[in-house]
């Protein structure tokens, strides 16, 4: 096969995914108990501070270097009439969102976050150099007649998204946001979601950016046909991502994986960032554990992508954006969760007394009798 | 009756309040149609910055100064085992919450917001300046025996509540949150909840702080029997207040009246918060327009109460710790809100023509043809 030493190489660098750091995590529960409040009674905020000093092995974290890549390509499949915008949208968007003028480029901005916009297969030419480019096609193959790259290019774009990841980590970030531009990709989303995982074009299918009527039964249709025709493997995610994906989601799916293997947590966005977040799971189940939900999407497989990851979304918004506009935000709760953590009082210096320490952790059946224990 | 003069100089605060600003709400939205994005797609954030505009009058707004208050009280059903903390609690995390070192302090002071902690009916003499002292009577009558208090004292607690509000307006408060600290009050919550909906004590009463099974049932036992025995009348908020309620869901009650007639917006936290919000909703159904949810409590009656407020909370942390502590969260979703009515660029400015920008108008079936139009 062409693809095998590629293939062999992604592979290496998934290999280097570690799991959390148990350690850390049973340190920083020990801190946690010892607050002053209820156990668990600041819920996400406690269990974000925990998984943090998993990743990071230090139980007080925060503030943090925050960075948004956003993987901006193009997809053949916009030919169909499948998206409310027209192909030049993505180039247009991403120039704007060097600019911090896009949804997500002023939330990033309002929460002190970097906004890295890269070009992983724009299908132009032009000339903005506060684009990173790391593009590989010009776009991929429209899945209504073709599949939409070979495997090997489907493994580049994978690569280039590690590759994006361990920048980061160089950079000094502490924590990263997975967006996309890329006119057209909630149809390639679904039509991955629908080969990872059997479910039907219709639980899939959603009207991404606002598609209207007609065009979103040509959706449904094509994500159909595309699994149908192309026979993705459902047990192998590059596959799959080769067959009916895109540039953009298989640079996600990369950033996903090189966030574990760089020890960094990484936020989810909405429907697009969690079908990445989905094939990277799939590659690598460890990566799950540095992943990070943010928001609810509105598309239809939102949910179902979202419950293959065991996972719930901590914001109810009704956003529907993309560009990675819900990571900032959620940017901003695991800062919270930090400052919690390391600020809170702890029930001796609260001068509350044990009394009351030992009555709410019994009800709450923990055990703190020592520091081995659990 | 004794309370017709406080009665009616609580009603004639209540007839203060004014709808919002229609002309404001109509100027946001046309200019959330002209950003660069479908329109809609930034959902809550959209909804909220037009809110923020039918208060304030102005498109624009924020950054603004936030104030969280807390009201503080005790209640005398705490002598029947319902609480998970001994009632001295509730003094010791109101000394501490004025040092910030509670969870609410902690998030409030990384949100840059103010807290305020006020004693509106602490069972306790104590030295402590930074506490604002407005206390009503040390504490209420326990009413698994007696009414918690009279509707005399029931309606000062609300024109207290009504003052602070008056007060934040006058500090030069851009928002305000509502929280509590009130050993026993998720007891008291449920009783008010199951007066003013006619729901049985099993739907609205849950664990609090993290009570044990038995006084689980204790606590059900009591609300189901306080409702039967007092009687409140669902129709009389003050009523219903007064038989089965307490000092802080009182005040709380009225920070969100005095914040609507103040033209603040105010953001309710979980439970108890949302009761109190519920309260002055029915004494008065426009202060609903100025409240803001936050996040969606783990106790049984939130969901309750938020229905009976047509609401959905914006945040799923399973936290419920009270204190207010959702509040500082939503105070900086508000923020993001802001940012992005003030910073997004429009279609025009984005270089996106008015090809794409029609398309997706019309999909979405907004008319926009003149200024005067919806």
């Amino acid at each position: 096969m062409s693809s095998s030493f590629e293939e062999a190489a992604l592979f290496a660098e998934i290999g280097k995914v570690r799991g959390l750091d148990e350690e850390a995590m049973e340190a920083a529960r020990r801190r946690q108990m010892k607050l002053a409040k209820p156990p668990g009674s600041l819920g996400k905020l406690e269990e974000l501070s925990v998984q943090l000093a998993g990743i990071t092995g230090k139980v007080l974290n925060g503030p943090m270097k925050k960075r948004l890549i956003v993987l901006c390509a193009d997809n053949g499949v916009v030919d169909e009439g499948v998206a409310s915008a027209p192909r030049y949208v993505t180039l247009a968007q991403a120039i704007n969102m060097t600019k911090g003028l896009t949804g997500a480029g002023v939330l990033c901005a309002h929460y002190g976050a970097e906004i890295q916009v890269v070009d992983v297969g724009i299908m132009a030419e032009y000339d903005c150099p506060k684009i990173l480019d790391r593009k590989i096609v010009f776009g991929t193959g429209n899945i209504a007649h073709e599949p939409a790259m070979t495997k090997k290019t489907a493994i580049r774009a994978v690569m280039t998204g590690i590759e994006l990841a361990g920048d980061a980590a160089k950079d000094g970030i502490g924590i990263i946001g997975v967006g996309e531009m890329g006119i057209g990709n909630t149809t390639t989303s679904a039509a991955v979601l629908a080969s990872l995982t059997g479910q039907p074009a219709e639980l899939v299918v959603g009207r991404g950016g606002g598609v209207n009527d007609k065009g979103f039964e040509r959706k449904k249709e094509i994500v159909a046909d595309a699994v149908k025709r192309f026979r993705p493997d459902r047990n192998d995610p590059l596959d799959v991502l080769a067959k009916v994906g895109g540039l953009d989601i298989a640079a996600m799916t990369g950033v996903f994986l090189g966030a574990a293997a760089n020890r960094l947590p990484v936020v989810i966005d909405g429907y697009i960032s969690a079908v990445a977040a989905l094939c990277a799971f799939r590659l690598c189940p460890r990566a799950r554990e540095y992943m990070i939900p943010s928001h609810k999407s509105c598309e239809a497989g939102y949910a179902v992508a979202m419950n293959e990851l065991s996972m719930k979304p901590m914001l109810m918004l009704d956003m529907r954006l993309g560009e990675g506009s819900g990571c900032p935000l959620v940017f901003g709760i695991v800062e919270a969760a930090c400052a919690v953590m390391n600020n809170m009082a702890s029930f001796e210096s609260a001068g509350i007394d044990d009394g009351y320490l030992e009555e709410i952790r019994s009800e709450e059946r923990y055990t703190d009798k020592g520091e081995t224990e659990i």
